[in-house]
């Protein structure tokens, strides 16, 4: 008989894959991969980052360590099922014992369908969670995937997630199971140096949202338990091992940021941005993200001509911008929900003191502040957005399903509408 | 051709199992382990954890999710190689798709031992660090292994390490892989409920000596890069990630241990101490123990007639006891190597505020202070030593190279003497 009064939540997971962290760490690729009895390796990339040098660099890694390797370099700016599909086609023209991913989230979650595709059968709509695909779960072993990420920013070094743009059917869609997690993270702020300083603030800012969003996420233990325990939602909510990365994410971010977008050969605060990327991939990954993404999918979804300053030259809102564009409304809005939270975050971001006197301003303020210095687009007119567009953003946001989930107080279309509104 | 001068590391490395942490927790090791494809498992314990109803718990939850499940529970308060032996005889007799391991280290290490000794031929000298053994690695995949911590102290179940007694060999060895660490952590802060206070006592003080190590241990970047990076030594120093989260498990130790001592029935301080050893091992694990550590081999090995309270009737020297007898003076010791470190530590643990004033007091007498309070054995007399042992456990502190390696400043035998004299 199901009980009258649902339980609370009182359990929490957490997982990351392992780290190697430091200068030099790429150079060691090649003895990782024949560590795991590799003969061959496919190194998966983008034209933009092959252009750094360090894919070859790593390819060469990996032929000093005996293992017969190839680059395969066009991975899409957004990763879509079209794009996707050339890398399967390619890669399942011969057999690889190992992938490498080098890049940003497009060429991780590229390398991650990549994986599950050469060691299983069908496409990727069959993976794909309903009711858009099959939601059919890999039931093989996937092959290891060393993921190297280069923008300080993603996390998708550390996720079991892959989300990929399908042309036909108008919208973007995950797969997501814990054997796509990549096998270990390699991370060397040496490949942030040639970052341009547009995509250093953006992913900057991801990983600041990243942070901000899982701190200020609904608790784990404030909300009801799952009916059935091994399926809990994919976000589990703020919990007190997130919490610790998140301060320490915000602090990084809030002192090391500006410099690394000011400088993009400062390696001590490339190193500290790296650090706070990874804190976000390996400490708070799976305690969720909220309003601020769901109301990026469609920022990002619905552009039409705007063209980011330091990406390719095609229509586009960089996650980051889309992320970041309505967190001063939002964090406003979630105030109520926890205050010391927020003047805490505002804190941290800012070394200044915050108290209840401030109140929910704070923290909106500081981001605004940091924002500014370093050159964000300041609200959605930036990328052609006006009020008849906000019912058209709001549908959106209402459908990201596994974000409203851990939404610290209840969303309403009103509320959403005034997020954007106060956003544009 | 070699440098004339060696660079330095800039590399560190991380890992860390899956992590299910929360009161309720271990009633899901059945669908967890169902979810492996396993159809049986064994569960591994101690007599004296078989008792609190815990392991036939777990074997219930295994047999509803439609396991075969069978319980083991001959696992020795110390493991030797002769427990081992028994344990690993039993478990060669049928096959088994998993294991789950209940206990402190001694059930979790040799759960270890039997899972990799059903899947590899051969006996555990075969696999022990060189020279004592012959160093095999693991070339097979072992089998899921499922670890439910029941003491908050020991960090086994995130570690690749067992440590085993070789009594004809009247040595501790251990076995250290990647493929040894379990696959998934189970931590249920209910399973501390009936921990008795003693127990409690000295697993705290274990999980406060492995921050307090590990924040204090060479950091990574300030030793000479390993010639080979495959070959780095197990514990790579104290990094930017091992400090965040050594730096929460004094917190939280400083103020939750005293309380989980005096009434095991507080569960917020037992969750709190189940955190913080849950730190211990996600977060620093391979940063490193030294001296305390390297101290208490010695203690522990040549100990007499001492039986300790709260512990199976036996001559032994608890682990905690052990580390944290030598603690304080090796903190004095250790503080010209970085005493804002050793304030911080202070701070963290006491709640109280200090400064170079205080100088390498402070530490000590924050240990002492907590010790009192706990009622832990104030020094070496306590386990029945005298000035005329010192020797002897000199040498055995000067064998211990896994930990001489971090260790923070260069040890010899004369210092080694005063740590111990000291802490008489």
């Amino acid at each position: 008989m199901k009980p009258d009064i649902q339980p609370n939540e009182s359990v929490f997971t957490w997982a990351a894959p392992p780290l190697k962290f430091g200068v030099g760490a790429i150079d060691e690729i090649g003895a990782e991969a024949a560590a795991t009895g590799a003969s061959s390796c496919l190194v998966i990339t983008d034209r933009g980052v092959r252009e750094t040098g360090i894919p070859d660099r790593v390819q060469r890694s990996l032929t000093s360590a005996g293992l017969k390797a190839e680059v395969f370099d066009r991975v899409g700016v957004e990763p879509t099922d079209e794009s996707i599909a050339e890398a399967v086609t390619f890669a399942r023209e011969q057999d690889w014992d190992c992938f490498v991913a080098i890049g940003g989230g497009s060429a991780m979650d590229t390398a991650k369908a990549v994986n599950l595709l050469t060691t299983h059968p069908g496409e990727l709509l069959d993976y794909v969670t309903p009711p858009i695909g099959e939601g059919t779960a890999p039931w093989l072993p996937l092959k290891p995937l060393i993921a190297v990420p280069t923008t300080a920013g993603t996390g998708s070094e550390s996720t079991t997630i892959c989300v990929i743009d399908f042309l036909g059917l108008h919208l973007k869609a995950g797969v997501s199971h814990p054997r796509l997690r990549p096998s270990l993270a390699v991370v060397d702020p040496r490949t942030l140096l040639t970052l341009p300083p547009e995509v250093t603030a953006a992913s900057g800012m991801d990983v600041l949202s990243h942070a901000l969003e899982s701190y200020t996420a609904i608790r784990y233990d404030a909300k009801s338990a799952p009916e059935d325990p091994m399926r809990r939602p994919a976000f589990c909510g703020s919990n007190p091992i997130s919490d610790v990365w998140c301060e320490m994410a915000l602090g990084l971010v809030g002192k090391h940021l500006r410099a690394a977008v000011c400088n993009g050969r400062d390696l001590h605060a490339r190193t500290q941005m790296a650090l706070a990327s990874t804190y976000a991939g390996t400490g708070f990954g799976n305690a969720g993200t909220h309003l601020p993404h769901a109301n990026a999918y469609p920022v990002a979804g619905a552009v039409k001509d705007y063209q980011a300053a330091g990406y390719p030259p095609m229509p586009m809102v960089p996650h980051g911008q889309a992320v970041s564009v309505t967190a001063a409304a939002v964090f406003r809005w979630t105030y109520p929900a926890d205050p010391e939270r927020h003047l805490r975050a505002a804190e941290l971001l800012s070394g200044r003191t915050f108290t209840r006197t401030d109140g929910a301003e704070a923290l909106p303020g500081v981001l605004t502040e940091l924002m500014a210095d370093i050159g964000m687009p300041p609200g959605l007119r930036s990328f052609g957005y006006e009020e008849k567009n906000i019912g058209e953003l709001v549908d959106g946001t209402m459908k990201q399903t596994r974000q409203m989930a851990v939404v610290p107080r209840p969303l309403d279309r009103a509320a959403a509408e005034r997020i954007f509104l106060q956003s544009l």
